[in-house]
């Protein structure tokens, strides 16, 4: 995996929902999304089937490659594994991180969510490589099963505990990203204010200015 | 995997289903199918998120682990590999049956559900142990993408041109399961008829002793 695969290098992760992008395909999402400037991409979609998700993973993986952004599938192992992505995200009602962490092996990257210290702690501990932390702020229709947002205080006591990189998630936008990474996230996960904008390229491109 | 496990000895697949069980858990419904005489177990959730379906998972292979039936996963791939499950069956809206042949390596079965002899050639070809056919007859409120039934005049077909063994699937019950394996199935997989039944280890050895 390349220097920019990594997730220390990370500032501007996107994560794709199709419910938000108005019509526009993941990939339409992605392809604007990097030529914006997003570091790395993560395929969310808990609802198509495992057929369309596959093919869906494929069309990703291929942009994805050809423009050297590392591709994180969410939640879907099977998927993760079926088009060689470049990672795994879980949440905490998802698969067991020490799981992933074993099937995914470990040339690939496995991301966790968490909201406290002991579950930043736990996903160390079974092998995550970073971590996801929020809600931090009220997100437009994302996550159902996100709990509610609990401001940038939230990241310090994780990062006062936890060595692995953080993402910050929920609600982030270029009002408030600059924020995130001051109390101490590493990179900030991007939704709707992206996936939702009508120039996905200039919003990623403007939070991504931001960032460095 | 023991010769009881193999789709060729199989006569009773028992698919569990909690949209039908009437509260009872697919644990639960598997347990009592065996007792009746089940010969394998498919665990089919298309609505558990992933956590709650690996433990689900797990608590099944225990189970199918003291019992001796092998337990096969549908659809998901990670889950079938995170317990270590004796197989998958992946239908035409899932994973290609190519990929999810190499993901699972060849000690584990894998099953296609298919419903023509070109369906079930590819399937062979791509690594398929057993192939699923149906819809034979009108199913009970089972599968929402399942096509329209065509009868127990569908298998022969197909058992001409394929050398796989045949779990014919779709409204199988006590009624009918005789003549499917008469048409040239190996086995029925039974879904509603038994894991709605008030006696599910009744009616699963009422239909068992139909087929032996």
């Amino acid at each position: 995996m390349s220097k920019l695969s990594c997730p220390q290098a990370w500032r501007l992760y996107v994560v794709t929902d199709e419910n938000l992008s108005k019509g526009r395909s993941h990939v339409e999402v992605a392809r604007r999304a990097i030529l914006g400037g997003a570091d790395v991409i993560q395929l969310r979609d808990k609802t198509a089937p495992s057929g369309e998700l596959y093919r869906i993973a494929v069309a990703l993986k291929k942009l994805c490659l050809d423009t050297k952004v590392p591709l994180i599938i969410n939640d879907r192992l099977d998927i993760a594994l079926a088009v060689d992505a470049d990672g795994l995200h879980v949440g905490q009602d998802d698969m067991p991180a020490s799981v992933a962490r074993r099937l995914l092996g470990p040339g690939k990257l496995l991301g966790v969510s968490t909201e406290t210290p002991e579950e930043a702690l736990l996903a160390e501990k079974e092998g995550a490589d970073y971590i996801g932390v929020g809600p931090i702020f009220e997100a437009r229709g994302t996550k159902a099963d996100a709990g509610s947002p609990k401001g940038t205080i939230m990241i310090s006591p994780i990062r006062e505990k936890c060595r692995l990189p953080i993402v910050a998630i929920g609600g982030i936008k270029s009002g408030n990203a600059r924020s995130v990474l001051e109390a101490g996230a590493t990179s900030v996960a991007v939704v709707s204010d992206i996936v939702a904008a009508d120039d996905i390229e200039r919003a990623a491109r403007g939070i991504k200015a931001l960032l460095i």
